[in-house]
C-alpha cells in the first residue's frame, strides 16, 4: 500500500482482462486496484461473449513495484483472468522515437533529377570548391549531433551506447519540437578521450553543431574542450552548460523575488561535477563574487589543491576567497543562496532552516533533491528543484532548443560564456517582473515563448557583435 | 547552338526579367531562347508598371555552358533586364533535403514522462539488461547509416565528405520514400581503412545496419571486409552489390529475351572496380562459368597475378579458365554478354556488330556508356544503360530499400551472397515472362511493386532458413 506517493503517467499500463460477469465482481476489483494507491484512468469493455466480458483497463501506478502489486491483485482476483499487459512507457518506444523524412518527396524524373543523380553532381561540385556552402546546401544547415559515450545517463550511470539511446532520442525529439532543431543520436562505443573526440571529429562534417550528453567528468571537461579548440563548429555540453544556463535564468529571477543582488549574496554550490562546475562559472560571469563550492570530501580550497584534476582546481582559484573549511551545513548558515547538484537528501530540514532571511533553495539532485522542497519552502524565499510535480522546474529543456535555433540561424561557430549567458537571461525574461512570485520564477517547459526569445536574443547578440567589429 | 542534345530537368532555371513592352519583343526573346535549344516550360507575367513588364521565365536546359548561354542572351537584349536566377536543382537542397521526425509529438507532461524523463530511465535500464532489446525500443530498429569518405562520389571522384552530404541525402530520401527506412548520412572526414573502420565501428550502437557509399577501391573491399568480421550488424556497399544485384536482375531477363542460359553464355567484363568486382562475384553464384573480366591493362589471367591487389588476384583465380590474352575488342567477338562499368566510349560501333548473334549488352558506364546504345540495340539482342533516357536502366535504387526493408524487418546481422541473389531474383521476378521484351526487362524505379517484391523475398528467405535449421 503505497497511496501517499503519487501516481505518474510513465508507469501506466493497459490490462487486458477477461471477467466472469457477475453482479458487483467488477467493482470490487477496481476497489482493490485503487485501494492499493493506482488511479484508473479509463475502463473499456469491448466485447462480451457467453458470460464473460472483455475489458482493457488502463491505470497511473507508482512505480515498478507499485505495478507488480497491481498486477498480483488482477491475478488472484477469482473470476479475473488477465490475457495482456501492455505498458505505455515502452509502447511509445516501440521502433524508435524518430524518423527522417524528406523534405520534398521524389515524385517522377525530374524531381529526381534534382534532388539525386544527375543534377545533385552540380551541387557536390559547387560544394567542393566552396566549402563554407556546405552549411545552406545540406543538412548541415539544421541538424546537430547528439553525442553520447552512455557513461552518466540521467543517474543511471554507465550503461553504455546503447542503453542510452532512448535518451538522446527523446532529445532529438524535444530538439525537433522546441527548436525546429534536426538533432540525431549518436551512441558512441568508445571509451578513451582521444577515441571519442576522433570519432566526434570525424563524423563533423555533416553537422552543424555538436551537442555532447551523459558523458561522464571529468572526461566530459576535456573531451568538450578539444573538441572546442579543434573543431569549426559550436560544441555545448548540455549537462554542463544547460543545467547552468537555466540555473542562472531562475536565479535571475529569485534574487528579483527576494530583493537581491547577484554581487552580494552568497552562494553555497554543493556538487562540483559537470553541472556544478558550469554553473560556477557562469555564476561568476553573471558578478557573482561569493562562491563557496563543496565536493564530496568538503570544500574547494585554493590552498589545497594538490592532485586535483585541472578543471577542479580552477574552481578552487575562482572561488571561496576566504579559504572557509567547515562543514556544508556550517556554510549554509550564513548563505543566501543553496544550489545543490550533488546528492539526493543531502541536508537536514533543520540546516536550511538556519539559512539567512528570504534565502534562495535550488535543490536539483533528482529524482530526490538535496532537500524536501515541501519543507524548505516555508522556510526560504524561494525553491526550485529539478522535479516536475513541484514549482519552479530547472529543466534544461528550456535552453537547448532555443540555443541552437540561434546558433544554427547565426551560423556561429564557437558558444562562448556571454552566450551562455545571454540564453539565461532571455529565458529569465520571458516572465514579466510584475508576475515573479516565489512559486514562478522559471517559465514552464511548454511555454512557446521560451525558444523564440532564446533564439532572437542570440541573433541579436549576433549581429550586434557583427556591428561593432565593422 | 546546342539544340540536338535533350535537355534536363537537373538544369531548370527560373529567369526574372523587366521587359520594355513594345510589340513582339517578347516572342522575340522566347524565339531565340527556344533557338538555343532551351525548353520553355513556363512563362508568368507579375507585374506591369510603367510600360514595363515582370516576367518570370522557367526554363529546362542541357547543361551548364548552355545555361550561360541562355543567361548571355537574356543580358544581351535590348529592352530586357535580368533581375534575378534561381536554379531549381540548387533550390531543391537549400537547407538539405532531410529532416528528424518525431513519431509522436509530445504534447503535455503525460508524454514527455513517458517519451523523456523519468520515464524513459527504465527503457534505458530495460536495454540495459537486456541488450538485444536495443533493435526494437530504439531508433536502431530501423535506421541505416550512409557512410562516405567522399573519396568516390559519382563520377566526380574524391571531393571529399562535405561534397558528399546531397548525394548521401538524395540517397536517404530514396531510402525512405521506396523502402520506409530511416538512413541517416554519415560524411567521414577520414582516410586511413584503420580510421574509418574504428569510425564506423564506433558509431554502430545506433544504427541496425551499414550502407558504406562512394568510398574508392581498393580501399572499399578492406572497409567492408572488416566490418562484416568485426560488426554484428548487417554491413553493405551499394556501390558494389546494389550495381551487382540489379545487373543481376536485368541479366535474368536478358536470357530470358533471347533464350540463353547463364551456365552456357560467355560473359566479358570491363572493370573491375568496386562495381564490376561484385557483379563478377555475384553471376557467379548464379552459376555463370564463362567470364573474362578487363581491367584498364587488359583481361585478368590467373597466371599473371603478381603484385595485385587481393581482391584482383580472386577474381583472376575464378575468372577466365582459357586464359584468354588478347583485347577487349578481341575478346567480345566471340561473347554473348558484354557487361561494362569502366569508362564512356570505350568500344566503336563495328566491335559491338560483330558479337555472337542475340547478344546482351550492359553499358553502364555514366553519363556516357561504353558503347552508344542507339546503334548498339540496332545489333544486339538486348541493351541496358545506367542512362535514365534509355530503356532498360540498371539503377541501384531497385535494390537498396527493399533489401534493408527485408534486412531489418528480419532483423538479419549479415548480408550473403545468396541474399544478393535472392534480391536480383526477386527485382526480376516483377515482370512477368509474358510481359519480357528487349525493352522492358527490369522494371522503373518508380515501379511501386519491386520494393515489396525484395523485402518478401528477405523475409521468405530468413524464414526458410529458419526452418529448415530447427
Amino acid at each position: 500500500m503505497e497511496s501517499t506517493l503519487p501516481t505518474s503517467p510513465s508507469y501506466t499500463s493497459s490490462f487486458e482482462l477477461l471477467i466472469d460477469e457477475r453482479q458487483g465482481r467488477l467493482a470490487k476489483l477496481l476497489g482493490e486496484i485503487t485501494a492499493t494507491g493506482a488511479r484508473v484512468k479509463g475502463l473499456d469493455v469491448e466485447e462480451s461473449t457467453s458470460g464473460r466480458i472483455k475489458v482493457h483497463l488502463n491505470c497511473d501506478m507508482i512505480n515498478s513495484s507499485h505495478r507488480e502489486e497491481v498486477i498480483a491483485v488482477l491475478q488472484n482476483h477469482r473470476g479475473v483472468e488477465m490475457t495482456n499487459i501492455s505498458d505505455a512507457t515502452f509502447l511509445a518506444h516501440r521502433g524508435g522515437k524518430i524518423q527522417i523524412q524528406a523534405k520534398y518527396p521524389i515524385r517522377n524524373r525530374d524531381d529526381l533529377s534534382r534532388a539525386y543523380t544527375p543534377g545533385v553532381a552540380r551541387v557536390c561540385q559547387h560544394i567542393h570548391k566552396n566549402p563554407s556552402r556546405a552549411s545552406s546546401l545540406t543538412m548541415k544547415s539544421n541538424s546537430v549531433a547528439v553525442v553520447t559515450d552512455g557513461t552518466a545517463v540521467l543517474g543511471l550511470g554507465d550503461i553504455g551506447p546503447a542503453a542510452a539511446l532512448p535518451v538522446m532520442e527523446g532529445k532529438a525529439v524535444l530538439f525537433k519540437q522546441f527548436g525546429n532543431v534536426d538533432a540525431i543520436p549518436i551512441a558512441l562505443d568508445a571509451h578513451e578521450v582521444d577515441d571519442i573526440v576522433a570519432h566526434i571529429k570525424a563524423i563533423a562534417p555533416g553537422f552543424g553543431g555538436i551537442n555532447l550528453e551523459d558523458i561522464s567528468a571529468p572526461r566530459c571537461f576535456e573531451i568538450e574542450d578539444r573538441l572546442r579548440a579543434e573543431l569549426d563548429i559550436p560544441v555545448f555540453h548540455d549537462d554542463q552548460h544547460g543545467t547552468a544556463i537555466v540555473a542562472l535564468a531562475g536565479l535571475t529571477n529569485a534574487l528579483k523575488v527576494v530583493g537581491k543582488k547577484i554581487e552580494n549574496v552568497r552562494i553555497v554550490v554543493s556538487g562540483v561535477g559537470a553541472a556544478g562546475s558550469a554553473i560556477i562559472k557562469l555564476l561568476l560571469s553573471q558578478g557573482a563574487s561569493d562562491i563557496i563550492a563543496f565536493g564530496r570530501s568538503g570544500p574547494l580550497i585554493r590552498t589545497q589543491t594538490e592532485g586535483m584534476h585541472e578543471s577542479r582546481r580552477w574552481l578552487a582559484e575562482h572561488t571561496n576567497k576566504k579559504l572557509f573549511d567547515g562543514t556544508l551545513v556550517e556554510a549554509i548558515k550564513d548563505a543566501d543562496v543553496f544550489i545543490g547538484v550533488s546528492t539526493g537528501g543531502l541536508l537536514k530540514n533543520e540546516d536550511v532552516a538556519q539559512m539567512k532571511n528570504d534565502a534562495i533553495v535550488f535543490a536539483l539532485a533528482n529524482p530526490t533533491p538535496e532537500i524536501d522542497p515541501i519543507f524548505a519552502a516555508q522556510h526560504v524565499g524561494v525553491v526550485a528543484t529539478g522535479r516536475s510535480d513541484f514549482p519552479n522546474q530547472i529543466n534544461n529543456v528550456l535552453a537547448f532548443p532555443g540555443l541552437f535555433r540561434g546558433i544554427l540561424d547565426a551560423k556561429i561557430s564557437e558558444i562562448t560564456v556571454e552566450l551562455l549567458r545571454i540564453t539565461a537571461l532571455a529565458i529569465a525574461s520571458v516572465i514579466d517582473e510584475s508576475e515573479l512570485t516565489p512559486h514562478y520564477i522559471i517559465p514552464g517547459i511548454f511555454d512557446q515563448r521560451v525558444a523564440g526569445a532564446v533564439s532572437r536574443a542570440v541573433r541579436k547578440a549576433v549581429a550586434a557583435k557583427e556591428r561593432n567589429a565593422s
